[in-house]
């Protein structure tokens, strides 16, 4: 496990590093630019981005009506930290998973998502035998092509089947175009959510046509939240990485009209090797971030940039002109992608006014199961 | 925190997905052949790859003089758990993380890298204060261009600061070629060997040539560590990954007097959704793994290839003709690179003969600091 970086109180320099850092003034402003942004729409933030329930409860003290999470462990981490509402967006379909996600249903609100028939039977005998309800989505595949059952026909036969089976209340259906999200251009996220919600309603009123309630769609990500918020078909939104931003994020081009959010999760590393005038190695490598969505950027320090990961390293490039680096300089470095950097972490440092004011724990990290 | 995926005792089916699964079989053959292979050399395997204890003493156990580490905090994991010979291969030149390094060598022998003169009074210091003496070595730029001085004449500057300064004894280089590891031709592994090892000789002779002894010359990895023993340079061998393997390493051509090692880790997860014939869902993405080195391989399921992750998911194509995927299906998959991986999770299931053995804790796990 990650030791504590540093005592609330102590000042920025004292933080042992690497540290996942967050500027809570600029964490605030994003979350009250949600919340006020969605108060005509219900917000349930995705909770996978952060998995850290004094986060969740800032987020609820703003008006949201609950979390989604992706994981059965990861819910269990938030009812355990008092979260009463939690939607996983996800199929859950191993028995002693779904058994362990019941389970939750006794001291919350569980909803979980179906895209086939088998799992609806498997979800109503362990909630009947657990003697709770529990809310179900039908997963449409709005374009994203990962989970998902097709628009139309196919989600009318599950939503039959659910409908018949005792312990599950259908809720409505779960219409994430995951896919949209990191679309560069704005007009092509806005097209790609126009077509997500047409299939969504096309999907909601024949469901509704044929006698059974379909109440709520529920979706979108912080790329695309505000078109599916105006779409008219939406009734929730589960944006996540709003609350910290990325440098993945960073790339989309923004539409004048778009709410921005500021950058707030920073990785802070420091110089431990400075072997070449053009090169300073820092102590955050492979285990510091997640390189999927590529490297981290340097923030707010001159002709530097971090070209090169190992383990432990990252390699700067100090261009010719610029501040040499120093040994044991500070680095503020932001994350190619905040979700998979996140669970690298046990402890989020939220500091203000160059002050460590609290240290938040990431008590779902490593929630896989 | 993971759950525990399984109880020893169960069989594999029981095991909640996704899990890091070491092959125990394959496992210890690893460690057989690596000592049999260094009878007559210093073996120091590198336990950034496992962050295990119980596998530091399966190698200890073995003939292994001591482990490596890259971090304070994981050496401090280690030394806890009762391995009293580490070195951390990096430099520490952070006050606060050298106070707890020399405070381990209370414990413990302990040695750590130092590549620029200041750093040299930095762990003086705290070592004369705390009483101790720790073993230093100088870190040469072999070739990798990461952290270390040049060979030669500045490698000689540091030793002279060194074997003045108390509380410090100059054991002698570290010549890791990290550069070399993954050069997929044998001839090219064996040429970057042969100039480091030529670099570190060069060193160590100016050095001794000035009347400072500079008795060890350490490094290899498990891509080169053949070259590393039979270079009449190096005396002792760092090599981390064979115990496990993975995808990246197996893109090494081999050459045919190559010691191979067996893939003994992976990681098993579980098709949570079929949602079209050609595709498949697992539940292990981009939290299960590290992609920095690719895309997971599947192992031993015919027509299927990992080809996309999300957060939480990954997304298998399902060939024509192969055997439709299974709503639950176990499907095992090889890492792309395993340090990181390991990173993620908290325990490794150790399975034999189709039954969970053991769950070892990956105790420095997130040891960042």
């Amino acid at each position: 496990m990650q030791r504590k970086p540093a005592p609330p109180g102590d000042r920025l320099d004292t933080i042992d590093t690497p540290a996942l850092v967050v500027d809570a003034d600029a964490f605030e402003r994003n979350l009250d630019r949600m919340a006020e942004a969605t108060r005509a729409i219900r917000l349930r933030p995705h909770a996978k981005s952060h998995k850290c329930p004094a986060i969740a409860k800032a987020q609820l003290a703003r008006g949201a009506v609950g979390v989604c999470c992706q994981k059965t462990d990861e819910a269990a981490a938030f009812v355990a930290a008092g979260i009463r509402d939690v939607l996983v967006t996800n199929e859950i379909v191993a028995p002693a998973k779904v058994a362990r996600l019941v389970d939750l249903a006794r001291s919350a609100r569980i909803g979980v998502l179906v895209d086939a028939v088998p799992a609806v039977a498997t979800i109503s005998q362990a909630a009947t035998r657990a003697g709770v309800v529990v809310d179900v989505y039908i997963e449409v595949d709005v374009g994203a092509h990962r989970c998902g059952v097709a628009p139309g026909e196919p989600a009318l036969e599950l939503a039959r089947a659910i409908a018949l089976a005792p312990g599950l209340r259908l809720r409505g259906l779960q219409a994430y175009q995951g896919a949209a999200q990191h679309l560069r251009e704005p007009g092509a996220r806005r097209d790609a959510i126009a077509s997500a919600a047409a299939a969504a309603r096309r999907t909601r009123e024949m469901i509704e046509g044929a006698g059974i309630a379909c109440e709520l769609v529920t979706g979108a990500g912080t790329g695309t939240w505000q078109h599916e918020r105006d779409s008219g078909v939406y009734g929730e939104l589960q944006p996540g990485s709003y609350v910290f931003m990325d440098a993945d994020y960073g790339r989309n081009v923004a539409d004048p009209s778009d709410l921005r959010f500021e950058q707030s999760l920073f990785v802070l590393a420091s110089v431990m090797s400075t072997p070449a005038a053009d090169r300073a190695i820092v102590d955050a490598g492979l285990k510091a971030f997640s390189f999927d969505s590529g490297r981290p950027l340097v923030h707010q320090r001159a002709g530097a940039e971090y070209v090169k990961a190992s383990d432990e390293h990252g390699v700067l490039r100090i261009a010719a002109g610029a501040p040499p680096a120093q040994l044991g300089e500070r680095v503020w470095l932001i994350p190619g992608h905040c979700d998979p950097t996140v669970n690298l972490y046990d402890w989020i440092v939220a500091v203000r006014g160059g002050i460590v004011e609290a240290l938040w724990p990431v008590e779902a990290r490593g929630a896989l199961g």
